[in-house]
């Protein structure tokens, strides 16, 4: 359980009662009973309010806020209000302004805008830390700690060279090692002195963005920024935890969000948080593998739900509303996928700047007479009644999919073999197709234990780090599934080609080399002609962009290419290993193929859809206790019908056994 | 008349001899004689020729250009150089050059380059203007004064930052009213010291030109902006006022430019001028929406036409020409819509440089045996012709459209709920509606007295100023109609929302609520289905983008959505309000509704269409001294034929009383 | 011969043995010994390997490299490792660093990252190659000197900017002559003091790369730049000279490359040498137009293939793999059009940085075992069979296409008329035409003799320059046909309108008088209607884009447009003129009139195709001591058949007599 104090799903989101008049005060409160809310979040933007000047701290606001809150029944996530310095220090100590991308010094401005490398922001961030943990040690209403605010973006500047210049001696201590990490003799950039190292970006060796010529300082300066924002999230971590050793500590992540390598942080936090906006089109099995990452990043503890839009979001391009029921079967979904929090941002819509046509729970009309209050108010009677049953509840999948932001970052900086390779979207092909079949997923990364599953996917594994080869042998070798792409086993961890032969470290356990890699633009297509029907897999399928070309070195050829010249030639194979077998895809299939390829694999190991169900409809499980509990989630506007053999609706108390129905965007969490 | 000097419709254009060798002058006298050309816009860029050092003023040449001119019978609109400043003056007081939105100081090149908070370029611009004063201010020669040139574009130095600052303290006393003003409590900005506010571009608030993560601070500085141009211009102004009295001051706008704050320009000039260049897919109506705008500056004075190019530009991206008869058809739709002069760019084409490839009336081939000098010569006849007829008739139109730079600022500077919303685009569907019924319309400001029509339309009134509402409801309250849209009513002049529900101050006048804003990506489609006949709106129509789910208050139910979870609600409402009607549009219809719409309320207050004429054809109406001016404009290639019940052609004489016919981009001016 | 010491077509490529070890170095030479290879390209990027600080210099490794591979067989093309500065050069002397178009100084990072008028570049440049002249002077494995690599890029530094001054002071001597030239009395840019003139760039007169208010200044600061960079080569080239008078010279270029003007770099060049990268989606013939335009570069001097991929590129954004057959097609093409050697870009890939998924003869996995090696080794083979007997062979062209940097410049420079004229692709499609008859063609300069052609074609000849229309005209009066298009004739050297009528000093040669252009988005189409047939030019063509409304004087009218305005006047003129003939093309043709054109203007003048091939078939003669040798080459996939009357092929020795068949991307050599 997060915390003990409170438990149940907790309902609530960032609140700002600063940007409002006492008056507004104790509307808001009696609307936030009204909606079942026992969770506020404060004091997230309030850096400047709580200091005004470099020697004056000001907290009788603060202190007012969680007293009152806390007297009406409402408990704090308490922020510490350091993701957006004040103007003040922007003036008079520059060094907290980043240096961005172009290489162009920041004025004062936006929010998440310090350097992570600057001595004075490290200083009062800690500082802030420090009299926050001092003050409100003791504060029954403080519920969980939420250090700064979705930290990211990179810097540049001349403290973040100098840092990491000792960043790098501190990783390859010397000149020799690093020279030859990055290949420096390639275009001649061999370094004689840590000073000539400069930061990679459209001033020296990057552009685009994701461009570099050096992919080696390049993926180290990802790691060092993501490192350096790490560090400042542990200076007020360890500062608050001396003051408060079993209030948890959690700041808010982003999902999928590409510079920080969440997997080192979720080790760092007590517990996960994140934020989640899906756009008007984004599937909804791409905010499912969003959740399960989150719940991944701490191999499977239950996460917060910190954000979430109660209706509609502002910097999308086309703001729709969430139709109605949808808030309610998105908090749900996250739920399922292994949330003990359903939170919003925010709870009182902002009456000025850029987020003030962001849904809130309370609207500018102010009353709760809405179409969002209701819907609000409603689901907050339901998590009441959920009570703590499904705190703490556990997914058990027997199938992973591996993700990893540092080869994310390295396929993503590789120049060729396609532009039209995205790591987030091949991973998230696989998962969709499971998530298609309601199976069960852990996402996990490179430090997970995998034995415990049936099946691993690694979808695009092109970097192979240190033992992970030999991680994955072992669990072939004792029976376990691997399934691979075109792009994998290409290099280690400082982008340096495995030489001997595509796909390097994996050659053996897949039974392959890859020769060639033809790379063709999105319109010309090819075919993967299965030569061996196995389970799920027959006839032709279609693929396209990227088209290994394969030598079997033992692995039977499960299905050929249709056309060009290497038509004939291995597409698909499967090797067996052991006790084990390790499937290769080498190329972007279809979803028709993805959807027969993974039920095959599945069935083979015996894991099974949790539900047979219409299309359109996510199905999963969270157990405690010996039971299970099975969340049956309708993405269709209209109601549909399945089997259940028993089990009591959880949230009505309807027994079944046998037809069910359920109504569009309806939801069941059935009791086995 | 702007200047009784010369009692006719001027016509001429930019000449620039100083670019050219003497021999040339003679021939460009020959030929402005044989095209009827009376005004030449001397000493727009020659601010390096009139003073080539700090010290040296030279004006002999331009002595001898306005004599020469003179002597031929032809007028000068004198320019005062000021619109780019010398190289010399660059180099020696960097102060003048621009810092750009990227933060990048500037260096020499361009033009509209100088800052407008640079002391330099102040005192120097005043001098030139002092000096051309003293110098030419008994000069017979001499019709206007032309100040600068297109100013325009934005400047982000230290000494704007300073300057703004003092603009701040100016307009906020103290920085708690700004403070509150901004609601910098977002986010924690909170500006302790008037010197922590820096301008808000690239390296601060915004981005891309449009996104600022603070409204409050963008719209000021737009403001800001706008006014110190503007003062620039007052500069210039006064002092050629303390030498010429009696002589009109001008600068040359630009239509629906977005940067500067035109109504705000209108009120400090004598005469508005306008530089006209449609590109070659720019409808006709949304350059008649442009003159209706610059008529509408001063409200309903006659402007000039400052510039349009004889036959085509160089800096569209298909500079295609004006066909045979358009050059005259579009000179006339200019005087149609209120100018009393019809001048070019330019008179001759340079030889070097970017707009060598923009036309002139003598072209390169420096002769008079081409289709654009014969087109030029044969409109100058015909204006010589009309002699005063026109001048100072004015157009009375009891339908009005309000367009507001602040509120446009403000629309696009919004973060949600759609990035499709344009605000010029909005407010043009409206124009182009009336104007295919060839209802006359006056473009009106905020400030505009408004009791004098009828149909006030004021699409996206997102900004309502202080005193706007009572202003409106005092107008609709006495019997007129008002027709606003989706996005009206939201927030005050500061962009901070009016609370308690949309559309804020004008809930009570439309008798709505609006509750919730949808906004979908365009292709997806809502239907206007008509409840309630009225007019000519009738059946099913399509509406697109935004969509406001609307609670009547009130208001009759004129139409309600037809699909989408918000089907059956209103989206087009009517409210009876006084002896005035108050209609609102709650979603982007098609050209058809908008067409029925616009007919329906004018019908309702017997405003009816000048002549009803085939589609293409433009019609107007200027009237003076008791005679009524119908100027009948034929955007066809085609002949037409249409019914008139009497009246006599200026420009032919033909007396008309039944059927005529027109030519392909004819004209005809009627008197009545 | 480019090198006596190796008289047979070169085979080999780039070679970069110090990113391996040692023990790999056996292996390599033992492939390129499979492989046929005979010479390797070393010291390309090893600067800082060179010189590791500034006193320092360590050639034993290139000593020991080039002993080892000469022992084996092997010649060294010796680069002088100048094409990226050391790290430490950057760090210490910040004046090698260039800034770059936005006005960013730039920090260490990249290649050809160089200021080329940065004094410490230049001094350790020139005094490198003064070293490697030294020591290697009289090796005998030195075959020629690679100079730098791939010259290119803009610097705006403070020390170009100075240099700027100076040229342009040398070239104009006063800036009375100065000011004229670039007109700058348009906006007032009248330059008092060469201090005053600043490098044109985003910072200044220009924006988007090509776009600029003045044309003068940009077109001078790019003849400036790339003389900049050739007074670099020249540097090293004298000094290497000095130390070694018989070894030959060159750098390598890139076809096309906008920003050098390659026809003043080949004269100073001893071998041009150049790199072939074509894209994915690149026309044969376009392939086939830089390699004449680089054979051009030396009046048909045979020339050097230095790089292209034996499989696959990295940086396209698809890079797709050499089909079989084609890495040996796309040589002989090569060799077909002036190469006398054929090399790769590389010999072994690198394992880290942007270009290690670069092809090389030597994949990653590291053996001899792959397609790629296998067809590496196969052309090998070949090419040690031809010997000498095509070196220095000649191709006989009768027709020529101008090709000019400057007037391309010019062109892509223009403000007007139309956005969507790109001066290569203009020249690209009359090459098309004459490809697709196999008319050989020479890709000439404006100084070359055109006295030795029956046709010329000069599309877009917008800029002539002082002398070169009487060169035509004498051409023509001599009996030659000459052929230019819209947009020709229109300004002088400095971009300066020749007045008094389009096209300029070309109006009496061709007859005609153009007095406007219309431009149009390219979806407007009009019709080439021919109204004399001609040739092969016979009734209706689609034309679109730009469209010359012409007055024939004295011209013969070919063909007239088909629609709009200007319907029924000449578009297609031919003017007789001495003993030949002037055409003029007014506007943008499709392909079928390209092709009918070509035909029509080569058989009047008796050139013929070369052989009658099937489409898809390529055929180029190159001739040597009495003896024509035909390269027949297929790019279609699929065999091909086709009449021969006699001949003997070298690569197989077959006898031909009648109809020959040729295979899918196959090649013949027929010796006459
Ligand atoms: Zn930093
Ligand atoms: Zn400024
Ligand atoms: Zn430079």
């Amino acid at each position: 359980m997060i915390n003990e104090k409170l438990p149940k799903i907790w309902y609530g989101g960032d609140y700002n009662p600063e940007q409002w008049e006492k008056e507004d005060w104790d509307e808001d409160v009696r609307m936030f009973k009204l909606a079942g809310i026992d969770v506020a979040t404060l004091n997230v933007f309030s850096w400047a309010l709580n200091q005004p000047d470099e020697e004056t701290y000001n907290f009788a606001w603060l202190d007012e806020q969680i007293d009152r809150l806390y007297q009406n029944g409402i408990y704090t996530c308490l922020a510490t209000s350091t993701a957006a310095h004040p103007a003040w220090m922007a003036k008079k100590y520059p060094d907290v302004l980043r240096v961005d991308f172009q290489g162009r010094k920041r004025k004062f401005g936006g929010r998440h805008n310090s350097c992570p490398n600057s001595p004075t922001y490290r200083k009062y961030a800690e500082w802030m830390a420090d009299r926050l943990g001092e003050r409100y040690k003791d504060h029954p209403g403080v519920l969980i700690w939420h250090v700064s605010n979705e930290y990211g973006g990179y810097c540049y500047c001349d403290n973040c060279a100098q840092s990491f210049r000792e960043w790098l001696e501190e990783k390859y201590e010397n000149l020799e090692r690093l020279n030859k990490a990055w290949n420096t003799r390639f275009w001649g950039h061999t370094f004689y002195d840590w000073d000539e190292i400069v930061p990679p970006n459209a001033l020296s060796e990057e552009w685009n963005g994701d461009s570099t010529s050096f992919q080696g300082i390049s993926l180290d300066y990802r790691i060092f920024q993501s490192d350096s924002l790490l560090e400042c999230f542990k200076l007020e971590r360890d500062v608050l935890k001396k003051h408060t050793p079993n209030i948890p500590i959690t700041t808010n992540l982003m999902g999928t969000y590409k510079e920080l390598d969440y997997f080192k942080w979720g080790k760092e936090m007590d517990v996960v948080s994140w934020d989640n906006y899906p756009a008007y089109d984004t599937p909804e099995s791409f905010t499912a593998m969003r959740h399960d990452l989150m719940r991944g990043l701490k191999s499977g503890q239950p996460f917060m739900l910190m954000e979430q839009t109660p209706s509609q979001q502002n910097w999308q391009s086309y703001n729709s509303l969430k139709r109605p029921g949808v808030m309610r079967l998105w908090s749900y979904q996250a739920v399922a996928r292994g949330a003990d929090t359903v939170m919003f941002f925010q709870l009182r819509r902002s009456v000025g700047a850029c987020e003030k046509y962001h849904g809130a729970v309370i609207e500018h009309v102010g009353h709760e007479n809405t179409r969002v209050f209701r819907e609000t108010a409603a689901l907050g009677k339901e998590l009441a009644k959920l009570s703590d049953t499904l705190l703490d509840a556990r997914i058990q999948a027997k199938v992973a999919i591996v993700f990893d932001w540092e080869n994310r970052w390295a396929t993503e900086l590789s120049s060729g073999p396609s532009k039209a390779l995205d790591y987030v979207n091949e991973v998230h092909k696989y998962y969709a197709a499971l998530f298609g079949e309601n199976i069960s997923v852990d996402m996990i990364g490179v430090d997970e234990d995998i034995s415990k599953y049936e099946v691993v996917f690694a979808p695009v594994l092109y970097m192979v780090k240190t033992g992970y080869a030999n991680k994955v042998k072992e669990f072939v070798q004792n029976g376990g599934t691997f399934v691979t792409t075109f792009f994998s086993g290409i290099v280690n961890e400082h982008d340096l080609v495995t030489l001997g032969g595509y796909p390097g470290e994996l050659r053996d356990l897949l039974g392959i080399w890859v020769e060639e890699i033809d790379a063709l633009p999105p319109e010309e297509k090819n075919q993967i002609v299965v030569k061996k029907e196995a389970g799920s897999l027959t006839g032709s399928y279609e693929c396209s962009l990227l088209f290994d070309i394969i030598h079997s070195e033992g692995a039977e050829v499960l299905a050929e290419y249709g056309s060009d010249f290497y038509a004939g030639t291995p597409v698909i194979t499967c090797n067996s290993y052991g006790k084990g077998k390790a499937y290769y895809v080498g190329t972007c299939p279809d979803t028709e193929f993805l959807k027969d390829l993974v039920k095959t694999v599945c069935e083979e190991k015996g894991v099974k859809p949790l539900l047979n169900v219409p299309k359109g409809v996510e199905v999963t499980e969270r157990s405690k206790d010996g039971f299970a509990y099975l969340f049956i989630m309708n993405h269709n506007s209209s109601v549909i019908e399945f089997e259940i053999s028993e089990g009591t609706d959880l949230l009505t108390g309807d027994e079944f056994n046998g037809t069910v129905s359920l109504d569009g965007y309806g939801v069941m969490i059935i009791k086995k």
